[in-house]
């Protein structure tokens, strides 16, 4: 987003430890986040920041937390079979025994996921493979004694200027009126309203500033604990 | 892939006519290709040639040839209403009477639609907004009088250099091996092989140039009939 108030496209990619689960494999190979943002006039930017996967790992800790079931499409289990658990997906995250997240589109091609697991393989050439960072099973190497080094994850960073290929404003222009069609379509039954990508996190932004954040009750006990053994007494 | 030889990665995106529906919407807008290509030293380089619907329309017209109903997860009918019958897709997207093919992920934010619609409209900035072409339903524009104009779908075409980041040789070396590392994971239950994205494609291509290329009845009635309307006697 640092991208927006110089009028520039921003495009922004980076790998992690592994998480998504390749299109067959039965282990994750690596979990990548993308994000894109552009300008507009009158209209909030539209800035896409998505992970490759179907839901991010932050989604499957909120299950945790609350101590939910999670739909069966979103992860897999060490023995590579769909779970509704989020806590043992974690754990073997950790762990590292296998399983993981599935990528977007699922586990099958019928359901696009070969197209997740692209995205999710070509996300980790521009972040780790272009700038000689680490990539796959190779992000948290260690040591000859086994002992763990430090990660070496990537990023890549670009921003693309408006102005090399046409008018500033014609572009925002643009981009004002290409959000207001997608708005105006007409709903599908049961939709009140379409987004467009970044305006649900504006607005949520906005409210919570206004109202302060709500923490979940295992949140606050985390943090308890941590400030205990920190030794803080003062949390809040 | 023409900058593969160069040694650079190579991007493409196109808009097309309106196909792909957004999360919560009953209409569709675009439907948006994308393409991402990495050169290798000695395996085949990694080509993700995608479009951002769960399928393409193409492989709703192979369903309609072969006379076969399609998964529930690819289209939805004028209603917006999720349809296993292909011909209906494809009329309703040449009447633009509603309803079309949905983004990768499928109709739920569950499923990860949103991410599917936010990367049909990533594709569509690239392609359309920043050249200056035309975009979502104004692709295909009339004339005052109600007359059909030529199309305005425009494209994006990019080439990164590698060696402004790093070594090509170095770089070619690590996509070896990310991509071997990808193969060589265990597989999934059932599963018989890890492909690369562009694997299938270039061992496709070779397998025909031997043997020929097999075409579906249908397709050869079709082409009996053009060349009937023709006057083009011989076909084969």
């Amino acid at each position: 987003m640092m991208s927006l108030p110089e009028d520039m496209i921003g495009i922004y990619t980076t790998n992690s430890e592994v998480l998504v689960v390749p299109t067959c494999s039965e282990l994750p190979v690596g979990n990548k986040s993308h994000s894109n943002s552009g300008p507009c006039c009158k209209e909030r930017p539209f800035v896409l920041d998505m992970s490759t996967a179907t839901v991010t790992r932050g989604k499957l800790e909120v299950y945790a937390r609350l101590e939910k079931s999670m739909p069966l499409n979103w992860a897999t289990d060490e023995n590579g079979t769909a779970t509704d658990d989020p806590r043992r997906v974690l754990q073997n995250i950790i762990g590292r025994v296998g399983g993981g997240l599935l990528p977007l589109g699922g586990s099958l091609e019928d359901t696009g996921g070969h197209k997740g697991y692209g995205l999710a393989l070509a996300v980790e050439i521009f972040s780790a493979v272009l700038p000689g960072a680490l990539y796959a099973n190779r992000v948290y190497p260690k040591s000859e004694q086994g002992k763990p080094l430090p990660s070496g994850i990537g990023h890549f960073f670009g921003a693309l200027r408006i102005d090399a290929f046409r008018s500033k404003d014609e572009f925002k222009q643009d981009m004002d009126d290409l959000l207001h069609r997608l708005k105006d379509t007409p709903k599908a039954e049961g939709a009140k309203r379409i987004y467009i990508h970044g305006e649900k996190e504006f607005e949520r932004a906005e409210q919570l500033a206004k109202e302060g954040i709500p923490l979940n009750r295992n949140v606050v006990e985390d943090l308890h604990k941590i400030a205990q053994q920190l030794g803080i007494t003062q949390l809040l």
